[in-house]
């Protein structure tokens, strides 16, 4: 797989206290690299996480919601390659059986281990590799985030990590943060999964609420197809060992520091992903303003981020703005197309419902050009706004998916 | 445009008896072929209507819905190469210019004339373009449906009609309809708009109920890309020449016969229009059975008829039921994963939430080698039940919108 033309290097990411990562050769698929990811988590390890809104969830999905209402977690088992979704009682058994064997060799209970796994669909995860993998990611060396990151991955070409801090109660705590996929991007419904690791010390109750905010304003407001996968898990885990006067509610000192570490660190996590779309060539902004709500303005957004018209129009680097107002006007929100005004980048092309008097293509086609563009619409209508963020849509996505046979 | 591998032969269409069609080339664009399309509609005829339902329409669609509350008809102005969408209040004058033109020369009301263009967004339609063109179409010699059917289309590949009957009051009517685009198929925001033309007597009223109900079982259960138009339009006029007893109720007799009639000609046209479907190669129709209701089974069929990965699956030929799981599982309506039941053509391929017991893939593979392609998905929850057309996710699809510079 060609690297993606938009791919971020891997920053530097530091040891987060409490937290040990090691991978191993599982062998999910017939490749030579690591595709089981383990991570141990220190006593008292919070945890919070967002899944699929999927109505066909794999049992891994299952298995995270029933294990995050206890709100604690000791180990994290990442599965690359087979997604175990849509396989009954045998994908069940085998979510179950990973469980027990980690906690059979840790002392943990079942409940505190967290399985997610991404690949292929209608295939029961081989429940021997599995244990096999466990066995051996127990005594494997320390890994890196980036081999982390690396083994957690698919089709994804390029490993994806971010860092954010934040100063809770007078202590810097870090909030580290791996992910793979892009929505539904891969040939075989491989997925988008996301783990943000902290040391911050904070309820898990809280760090669910924090969490749902950081996932509305970021991996939410991505796409790249459209297509919403049925393993679809973000999970955030906090250890506590940075020390901080643990944080209970938004009231709390640095509460407000730490949202917006977590949604900048969730917002970094979900433009890589982006960045990492399928034949993407083009980082595109979507901008909604003047809507009736933040709601209605992500909806809309989406509905210019979803449509293939104006996706392929930013692929052929093409000023159609027309294709903008269809896709507001088949979104369903509240508008009016005699207050509708679009801009490229920072040109007004169109306001008032008709093409701006003397509009000028010039410095629209310049910025098309380049990798990083921006739609922005404004409504008229009341003080909504929201950002999402997708990618144009190229000869590369049809090659990849319709070229190759799964 | 290379025609498409899926066109169909125009069939042989009568007239209509108290219709009559002309076509002039009043040049919107740089083409030296007929683009201005009158229909002269015999004093009585009845006509009901349904319009895109995008929140940014043109001011053609505004222009006939305030139309269609009267009831009546005795013109039809089709404009191709400049929809006249998004033009403020300059397309709004060249709406009512268009409309005063055949008032004026032909002694109807403005409120007699139906008005639809399809083309290019943004830019107004030439007022003085449009008269001319009148003044000419109204002294040119009588035209055929296919000459009509190729002046209203864009980007269409072949020109599109059908035909049906029904016996009604002992009377035998005919259905002719004509057709052209796809959703929002075209580079410049073309646009779908069907005509039906039929010499039976039938209440305005009764004919708006008859053509809601027969829209929402065929145009509003296709898609080619999920983007909407601002200028979808489907008129049906009624002549009333064919001399039968005006139906007036559903009661009548007939009325089952007409409304089975006018289903079926909107079903074949609707057809049509995805068989022109940019870049397709494969007609593709999605059934969906076991729903909560049928409202819901439409839905469900139309998330898996708009994912551009089971699109892109079909145009590689692949039987990847898991994107249609996918799709299920996104479409937001009543579904359990361990109910659902999938297959290709015949072939059962996924049964009570995971693959059936030995699998063939042989005769699936088969299936997908064909033009075409017939997916079943079985919620098992109730009696809902819809059926959807759409076609692949080709390069073609690609080149047409993303290589092409509007």
């Amino acid at each position: 797989m060609t690297r993606s033309p938009l791919a971020s290097p891997f920053p530097d990411l530091p040891a987060v206290a409490g937290v040990r990562v090691a991978v191993a050769r599982a062998r999910y698929k017939t490749w030579d690299r690591a595709d089981l990811t383990y991570v141990a988590l220190d006593e008292g390890t919070a945890v919070a996480g967002v899944t699929t809104r999927s109505k066909c969830p794999s049992p891994e999905v299952e298995w995270c919601r029933a294990a995050l209402t206890l709100g604690h977690a000791r180990a994290l088992v990442v599965n690359a390659g087979n997604s175990n979704a849509f396989t009954g009682s045998r994908g069940r058994a085998a979510v179950e059986a990973i469980a027990a064997r980690v906690a059979g060799a840790t002392g943990c209970r079942p409940s505190d281990v967290f399985v997610a796994s991404t690949g292929v669909i209608g295939v029961p995860l081989p429940i021997d590799k599995a244990e096999a993998g466990i066995d051996a990611v127990l005594t494997a060396p320390e890994a890196s985030w980036e081999e982390a990151a690396a083994a957690i991955s698919t089709t994804d070409t390029f490993p994806k990590g971010a860092i954010a801090r934040a100063v809770v109660g007078g202590r810097t705590v870090d909030l580290v943060g791996i992910v793979k996929g892009s929505g539904m991007i891969a040939p075989d419904m491989a997925t988008m999964l996301g783990f943000i690791f902290t040391d911050a010390a904070i309820d898990p109750a809280l760090l669910q609420t924090m969490l749902a905010a950081a996932n509305i304003r970021s991996f939410s407001c991505i796409t790249v197809d459209s297509d919403t996968s049925t393993s679809d898990t973000v999970l955030a885990f906090a250890t506590g060992a940075a020390g901080n006067a643990p944080l209970t509610t938004m009231d709390d000192a640095g509460a407000d520091a730490f949202q917006a570490a977590l949604t900048d660190l969730c917002t970094q996590l979900a433009h890589l992903v982006v960045r990492d779309g399928e034949g993407a060539t083009k980082f595109v902004t979507v901008q909604v303003d003047g809507a009736v709500s933040d709601e209605s303005a992500r909806i809309v957004a989406l509905s210019i981020a979803n449509s293939p018209l104006v996706k392929t129009a930013i692929a052929g680097e093409d000023a159609n703005w027309g294709r903008v107002v269809m896709a507001v006007g088949k979104a369903g929100e509240p508008a009016e197309r005699d207050k509708l005004a679009i801009r490229f980048g920072a040109t007004q092309v169109a306001r008032d419902g008709l093409a701006v008097e003397g509009y000028d293509e010039a410095p629209v086609a310049a910025h098309l050009k380049g990798s990083d563009i921006e739609i922005g619409v404004d409504l008229g209508l009341g003080d909504g706004r929201a950002t999402v963020w997708t990618c144009d849509l190229t000869h590369g996505y049809i090659s990849i998916n319709a070229d190759y046979r799964s």
